[in-house]
């Protein structure tokens, strides 16, 4: 193992197979009759079978148990537009973490193309091989467009994870800290830092959440998105603020949260002296937060903090989500990953956070002890217990909501 | 287990989960810094390498080892067009053995559209996800048209296995047949009874390996395929012959070599006794031949006989063929799989079957003896030595005829 961290990254893609994944047989294999149990003759059964009914698909491929990560690579990271081919590793590291989080059977496909109308085509025609799709690293605005039609068109839950998944464990966070601040969402004035589809989505979760669109001052690289400003698409304009306020330091004066999905140190230690009390800063900013937690912390002591770091308290991280939502979704059959299916994932993540940790969650996390508090807002992405907890809550939220086709599974909770 | 054989079918596609594979980690997942590396931060490293060099995918992910089997399920097994979901168990049973028998990691994609454009469209799109293709189960004539527009806009291995991998398997057997007859390949009068892809692909590699067109007698619903004739598309034309032949029997009086990739029984007693002496017969319709063995032995002693079943003598199987195909094309990066890696195909696989059997195959297939003959010319899949000779040959034609990326294995031969 090299000590040098990048090549010791290179190095965990390359061995001991080039990438991250294989395929497993599940059945057996070994015998004439087991092979003409697997293709010709015996899986001409099957096929009539889901022919058909193509329900039957469910009970005789893995079509079920699968999500397709989908991605043309157009937002890889925060690296920008690398391409499709540039995207697979991020793609498979994805489906690595939908098995490892949530045994769900996992594959990536890269579709290259930068045109909207050919990439949606393409992920219809194939969409009924998979159980689910999960969309991600597609640049905004196209991304808004290409889920919206995806939904429509295709009978499976479409999830962008860099809009949703990203909003809802941002906004499991922030209910607790702001409980903890002592505050209220509806009231709170909120600073988004950033306007794409991670930015867009946190607040429209937030809004369906409870907080005011008056209250949230969204910037792009231009600063305050305000009406009749130059620069506005369609998806911005619905944070549009009718205020005074043009510069990130005009925003923050008396902000209660600062939400950063934007880039390194933007924040400077003078704006957040200004916010309100015990405000919240989430600055989730990758590899590089919006500000220095150490610098947060130096500036004044009352300030809750997250960030996109696994080395700092409190992160901000998309696995605490999508692989216990698909889990859900897949299980009930949803025929869609609806609002409130979201909502109950944002609840189901936040109350644990308030469970006693275990001592596994410990252990991996190499601390004595964990509470409840400014330091401790969200779970960590190793607690089993997230597996259980989100995929009931959405499960439960899809049966409700009328968009499952299977009834509240009976193998449920899971562990 | 259950005794009716349908209800075998079902039951190993419904248990112990649904589906055949899954997908399996081969990097450690279990802590913070493990998944730090499978994902972000470690995950851009490769990343930036491939947006660099696109060959480092094949050094950091999993394309290199992947083979993508595609089907719109047009033509799905001898069932017809089922549609694209209904062909679902059979391209997870092709991505099965692919796993099986050459350790390839194996996806099915279902692509919904039985317009040859859009097809072609969404699998071009898709492909730099994978390190080849393998089509399967597309109907005549479009999966020409879709096979060659695959090929020159893909730049990574494109197989039509109904086509050829049905041809290299077929042509190895025949070349053993016919050396068991005494006869020539150059003279043989050669009956095709079908006109499908899987017919015109094996004429063509007959063609190839030195039989004449002139000899060549095909026939399609309407019987022989003769200048001016209604019904004759572009590529049955290829084999259209100037004969006064009409019907199957006309075709079959003294035929050396009787190939039907038609339906069952359609070859009678009385036929086959018009045929020449020691008549190499290929009844490879399925479940049920064109002629069964036990009538086809009655009726002439002389007769060498292959169908495409397990439970008779000399089965022509693809698996024989795609697996090992595709090993040695991924181990040199092929650019495609051209005429040169298919003779060496067929060449291989022939030789195969002359070379003393091996213990491990007699206890497989139950029998005490096997010997190079009549009743064996071609090797049984449960044959271990496949992998390395035909892998070996296809690797070795991909370099000498100037498509491999890489050198001649130095890991070569497999097993």
């Amino acid at each position: 193992m090299s000590e040098d961290p990048r090549q010791e990254a290179l190095d965990y893609h390359e061995f001991p197979t080039p990438g991250k994944t294989s395929v497993n047989l599940t059945t057996p294999t070994q015998t004439q009759h087991d092979l003409a149990l697997a293709y010709s003759p015996g899986v001409a059964e099957p096929c009539r079978e889901i022919a058909a009914d193509p329900l039957a698909a469910y009970r005789y491929t893995g079509k079920g148990n699968s999500v397709a990560v989908i991605s043309n690579g157009t937002a890889v990271l925060g690296l920008g537009n690398l391409g499709a081919l540039a995207s697979k590793p991020v793609m498979e590291g994805k489906a690595l973490l939908f098995k490892r989080f949530a045994n769900i059977d996992s594959v990536d496909v890269q579709v290259d193309t930068t045109d909207s109308a050919e990439f949606i085509n393409a992920v219809r025609l194939i969409s009924g091989t998979y159980g689910g799709i999960n969309l991600e690293d597609i640049k905004a605005p196209e991304c808004f467009e290409i889920e919206r039609a995806l939904i429509e068109q295709c009978d499976i839950p479409v999830f962008h994870d860099d809009q949703h998944g990203t909003a809802i464990v941002t906004a499991a966070g922030m209910i607790n800290a702001l409980e903890i601040a002592g505050k209220q969402l509806s009231e709170a004035k909120i600073v988004c830092l950033g306007a794409g589809a991670a930015a867009i989505a946190c607040m429209r979760l937030l809004v369906n959440l409870g907080a005011s669109t008056e209250n949230i001052f969204m910037l792009d690289r231009r600063g305050v998105i305000y009406p009749g400003r130059e620069g506005v698409n369609e998806y911005k304009a619905e944070f549009s603020n009718q205020t005074n306020r043009r510069s990130l330091a005009d925003a923050c004066e008396g902000a209660d949260v600062f939400v950063g999905l934007s880039g390194s140190n933007l924040l400077s230690a003078a704006m957040l002296s200004c916010m309100a009390e015990r405000p919240v800063v989430f600055a989730c900013s990758n590899p590089d937060p919006e500000i220095k937690p150490e610098l947060a912390l130096e500036t004044r002591s009352d300030v809750i903090m997250a960030t996109g770091r696994s080395d700092y308290p409190n992160q901000v991280n998309n696995v605490l989500g999508f692989p216990f939502i698909f889990r859900g979704a897949l299980d009930v059959r949803a025929t869609c990953i609806n609002e409130e299916m979201k909502v109950a994932a944002v609840h189901a993540i936040s109350a644990l956070a308030k469970e006693p940790v275990t001592a596994e969650v410990l252990a991996a996390c190499e601390l004595d002890a964990l509470e409840y508090g400014p330091e401790y807002i969200i779970p960590k992405p190793m607690d089993a217990r997230l597996l259980s907890s989100v995929a009931a809550a959405v499960a439960k939220a899809a049966v409700d909501s009328g968009v499952a086709q299977l009834p509240y599974p009976e193998h449920y909770p899971l562990n």
